[in-house]
């Protein structure tokens, strides 16, 4: 059972409290408070329904304690376990009611997550053994980034930039306003600290030299064909961090990653992964 | 250009404030605040990379707005409308800062509200002329479920329950637990509002009678085959809307509103729907 | 001991907090900081001062665990239970601080919910055996609407709509607006979701043969006089709920009540109910 | 047209956004969206339905401009004002579609507020000319007692400490708890600030010359009679403020200003007060 | 061990999770996530770098439990002793994660409040025996005020008015608009509650007697020298609380009291007291 | 005048509404509320009263405008421009009840801000021609990180990381725990992204070429005196950045840069700069 690093305390209240004040609004669960009397136990299992790779336990199953402090819960993978159709992920027990009453926000939190998770797995797998890594990028969803980063690394990718904050990346409008590359480069070292990094993305295999020469810590390839993908990592030849992007499918991920970059990042990840089917199967007790 | 029922202001604010902080954090924009002067001033048009349906578009440009109360957008298409591709969605102006550091938020909003709206549309032009209904369901995006709703009427469907307060649903845990589907019905009326709806979930054709004679307002037919949907449409003779439910794929759409069910429902417009593919493209001015 | 649906736990929590930061500001409760030992310990009964029925018990007890984790409650009678003058509604004991400082917003919690439920049950009472529920409005103290309808739920009452968005009522304006009444609920039909309730509210008699052809599902008659409104039930004759309104005093009801209308609202139960008076008695113990 | 000093603009923003959020919810107004034309624009007077004094004038207009920012309102009377059945309160234009879906929210604050200024003045009347002030209590409704002490001043009132933490009273479990009423007086002068006045509360005329010596600033003195209340004032002769307080209602409010005290306290002006009846009339215009 | 009235925990609360959020944001603690196992258990001890007087321990230590609820923390000292360099502050243990990832935070809380109650218990040593109160002011650091004032009790301070509504301080400004001393203090006097403290703030010598028959309950002696300090204490005579302001160093306190004035407050207290060094000895266990 | 990147919009509102209700309360204003009339118009100086570099302007200047949007502010001079004693720092129009009201927090931030924006700058000065930068830590006063480093880039210093989450720092613990440096460097850079940057913290001399060898991006050196500073720097020779850090104050900051490290970080600069003294002069009006 691996174990990963997790979201922080107060993001998991946040998701949390944002998830059950979405679906119960101001009168609650209608329809289980009206139907299960309020003092029947129950037990239930989160039953993964396809198979995949789990993200977003944790705080799915902070869903039910929020509901009622009286449920526990205890997980049967951890976050990054892959699962097949079948797999119990976790049992829940407490009040029937609050096992109802929290099962859709626990699963929207858990199959979003672990869709993520498990389309990033078999990017991942995809491209084993070439040195490539698989990044996320910031088309995320909205209120949902955190989470979805997390995922990411659940699924054995890696994390680019979180916001606009903690890293530079100059694309074309920047460096056109800045005067070009150097220029650019030059005003961003000027002013961010130290520890912040600088990508510039570039569009053509000619701007290669000029961002190396600008002292870019790393340089994002868009939309770059295989061979001037190759062509690319030749030029830099371990000088920067090179990243392929724009537009790569899991399906040609693999011969991306033959070129030899070193970073590969796909939106498609975080703004179009299906969801993993999980279904919450009652097991009636008293 | 249709107008459709915005999000209340408060769920747009909310909304823009959660993308910003996200994307912002403490340190704000550091590529643009350094390579970007201050007092450039730029005209950018959101520019449709794929065929779609537009959804979210007030509060995609609400984004621009609060990183910059200097900015100003012009809606070119409105919320429910179809775009081509290379459509220009809307033209925001205003200082080029801004216009970069929205940039990305505001696109997460409206990329995932429209591929909801594109998925919708293609579901609803499928089963076009039957007479059946798309709706959504509660398998939403945690956090976002008024937007996500909000953009399945932008696809022409309609909405389900918004969450547990709003309607009854009663499923095989609340009919076990109840003593039958008589008895929960009963039990449910007796307590809830008189205009709060009753739904009935049933697994079984045999199961529709019993529904019937409970005085379900609205019956689930949950997993049926197309027959078994015909027949119980059949059994039910306009006494209750009938709705189909359970893994029911947009291709699939067509001969399921072909049996007469009243509503077909399907998670996958909101939990799996991937986004619609709409860019930035900044045109420098001042 | 009935239990009734409590209130979701997020809304609790919000209440509690809410009631504590307004009372404790920056600085604490001066007097019982300066006043009381931090060590002394106590119980405490809360004491029903007037007789009525309970509501927001839950609410109230949780505001002494907020002030202080160490405090323990026990309720002796559950929220919709009657009560005398001099019963004992619940004992808490913990620190004496925790106890005092916690004591006036626990019963302004309590009285205030609690009254409602009293007035709620008066009427209720005054109406019994005539089949007609007595419902509440939208006319609640903002912030407290959650709240509010619970009381009436345990006075006997039952829930109205909670709020715009999960029920449909269209009024004069509306209907004027969208063209009469069948053109209104026809508009309305078509763009709202199937789980929807529609009433329409009617000024004279002579609307409700058109609400019922226009499909209403219920018909608020308002400030209909008994013979209209016994009139009114008659051509309706159960084809739609029918409800009275407009200014019903609690003495007025059970007249209304035998005209044989569905459902009797009034925006009085909420507006306008007195609190019911509850005491906190400390008995000092270390 | 009085002005008195206004709620501080944080705590309006606050009333307003809970306000709509309770009642809008995730799905808004679902009957003003679909019965009434976007563009139809309207203006709508707040017109009294009773006589009374108004109170939260300006946040209950500050409501509509929370739904739509295009519509502006014009205050014809002013927070403290005396209104007559029929005064038109304000006049709002704008989007009739927010006119109608901000409504309830605004009058729901205007009602309740101007409730308790209307039982205020009735109060305030009573004792006019006997020097004696009418002041509130604690006895708030729970996230409304700034709201509540606004009206309490407008309806001629003042306001007794606004929590637990501006002033201090020590009641019987104080006092008890410290060793009696001079060891109480003297460990919270030890511990306060210089600007915290200090109120004892004496159930029995005797405790009043304790009270005096121990340097309390003013003296509740609680469900004294008449007799004794003019007692206690002749005792402290002007040394203490005096404040009479327990179950004093309207009716009774004269005699006790009578005898001489400087300050009587209602709790049932903020918990029990009924609202004023104002509504909103609809003048469509485009 | 001292034991002083605590924050309330809503404050309490909120700190600690503005303080985590700050520092953790959406990735965590990127370092300890990636060097710890998470399975590592420790001791750590808060240990005084310097010397000084302990404030905000409770708030520091809470910052542990909402990083890891399984942490738990003993306090050695309580707020408001007095510790060395090297004394031992507190223990807490728990997973070694969570005690490296809340140090800096804790450290913060207990750094700042340390400070300021250190350079409290300075000026209160200084004027020991005096009989004058060292006070704070309102310049504090925004959002801190609560933990602040706290801090200054701890120190053997004393609190001024928390806020603009706790007490009246009549500035030149406001003495002039008004139309004088006299004037402005009847016009307060007319509107705020009988429990609202008056201070009038003069400059000059002259204008004591105008502000004490004017009836104010304090005089604020503001940039006074020591000579007019002595004469004004001696006009007021016991008639009102005379309060020393201005520019006053904790090196002239001493001499300020002196003068025989009842307060002297400095705003340099909580504006510019440098933090007390306080650290945390991670002691490895399992 | 220097344009500096500002703080994100969402900051400047939460620190603004943080101050303002910490001020304001429930009650407001009580002394300008009643002492000046509410159509008084003014116009207000902010002047410094002492020499030093001015921060946080634009968040002291929307203060005013949250208290009253008929305000109105124009900035003299611009965040990070150095002032002399009198030196207008902007000007404030409006009600003179809002400029008043908005006084205190509006000075508190702006003082707060400048004086670590002028001890910065005072230690910035000390090293200039060296090539050293002086950076701040995570040692920040809780709630304000970002101003106050904002307050340090205004200085001419520059910002370290802005928390745990943007850069990774292995002190003592981690790189024990971990089984050394090249073990916990190896650990997190095969989990981290590849825009974090990673920074080991030594105590010796010999540590530094282990974390060279390990690949570390960049070196703080503690606690070493400037021999061995000089050294460190030497072996470097520019393989990563040199930083040096503990207990530097601003007196020795000269000697340490003359050692050729690239980087001083200073905890005094937020933990313990004292505040700027800005004023605000009222020049009444209307």
């Amino acid at each position: 059972m691996t174990v990963l690093d997790p979201l922080p305390a107060h993001l998991v209240d946040d998701l949390v409290r944002r998830t059950l004040a979405e679906d119960l609004g101001l009168a609650g669960d209608l329809s289980t408070d009206a139907a299960i009397p309020a003092d029947r136990w129950g037990v239930a299992d989160l039953v993964a329904r396809q198979a995949g790779t789990i993200a977003g336990l944790d705080v799915a199953l902070a869903v039910f304690a929020a509901v009622d402090a009286r449920t526990s819960a205890t997980a049967e993978v951890a976050d990054g376990d892959r699962v097949d159709v079948g797999t119990i992920v976790a049992r829940v027990q407490g009040p029937t009611r609050a096992l109802l009453t929290g099962e859709r926000g626990a699963l929207n939190l858990l199959g979003h997550a672990s869709g993520i998770a498990t389309a990033t797995h078999e990017v991942v797998d995809a491209v084993a053994g070439t040195g490539a890594r698989i990044v996320d990028t910031r088309k995320t969803t909205p209120g949902l980034r955190a989470l979805e980063k997390h995922a990411v690394r659940c699924g054995g990718g890696h994390n680019h930039r979180f916001g606009l904050f903690d890293a530079v990346m100059l694309k074309d409008n920047h460096l056109v306003a800045a005067g070009g590359i150097r220029a650019a480069v030059a005003a961003v070292r000027e002013r961010i600290g130290h520890t912040v990094h600088v990508e510039v993305e570039v569009d053509h295999l000619e701007q290669v030299p000029e961002a190396l020469q600008a002292g870019a810590d790393s340089i994002l390839l868009d939309n770059l064909d295989d061979d001037a993908l190759r062509a690319a990592v030749e030029v830099v030849a371990g000088r920067a961090i090179t990243e392929a992007s724009g537009g790569i499918t899991p399906a040609r991920a693999r011969a991306v990653a033959a070129t030899g970059v070193d970073v590969i990042s796909l939106g498609w990840l975080t703004h179009s992964a299906p969801r993993l089917d999980v279904a919450l199967d009652l097991r009636a007790r008293r």
